[in-house]
């Protein structure tokens, strides 16, 4: 899947999609450290915090990653968890769209 | 001075004192991050938390070590911080608190 051919215009919607949804996933989150921020308390509730940041930012980095030759992976993944929908994909090759949401699927 | 004898009398003084301070650094940094991520606005403004947190943690978690072998080099260090007064050891030794007034001024 790592050979897949990716024409201009498919880069151009993958480039939208990807952005979409990281900016989708970012602004989840600074909603949600807020949040929990705005409930700090105690020296636990501080550590708490850093071990949550810990996580979704080696998450964060790990999963926003835009190479064409893993792209069909990053992109199931979003779809998988909510950040992109099938349809944003609209103008891929049909067989790269079915290829993401079987993964999705799984 | 790590052999130094404490008294009970010296000891309860010096576990009053410490936990003040320990309460007065946790309060400021919980002020501290409630300002901060009252102002997160993007992704940088949380990596930057992350980091003024992983940073924090560490320092309090080395700082804050009661064990009377080392119990003068850790007041010196909370009276050089600000997060102690000299005259809340008022009760331990002379030379105990000199070491710690002549620590704290280096």
């Amino acid at each position: 899947m790592s050979d897949l051919v990716w024409s201009d215009a498919e880069k151009e919607v993958a480039q939208i999609a990807f952005n979409r949804a990281y900016e989708r996933e970012i602004a989840a989150l600074i909603q949600d450290v807020s949040t929990q921020a705005a409930s700090i308390a105690a020296l636990e509730d501080l550590w708490r915090l850093h071990d949550f940041l810990s996580a979704r930012r080696h998450d964060v980095d790990g999963k926003y990653d835009y190479r064409y030759s893993v792209l069909v992976f990053v992109f199931s993944r979003l779809v998988k968890e909510g950040w992109l929908q099938l349809d944003e994909l609209e103008g891929l090759e049909q067989s790269k769209v079915s290829k993401i949401a079987a993964l999705a699927r799984m």
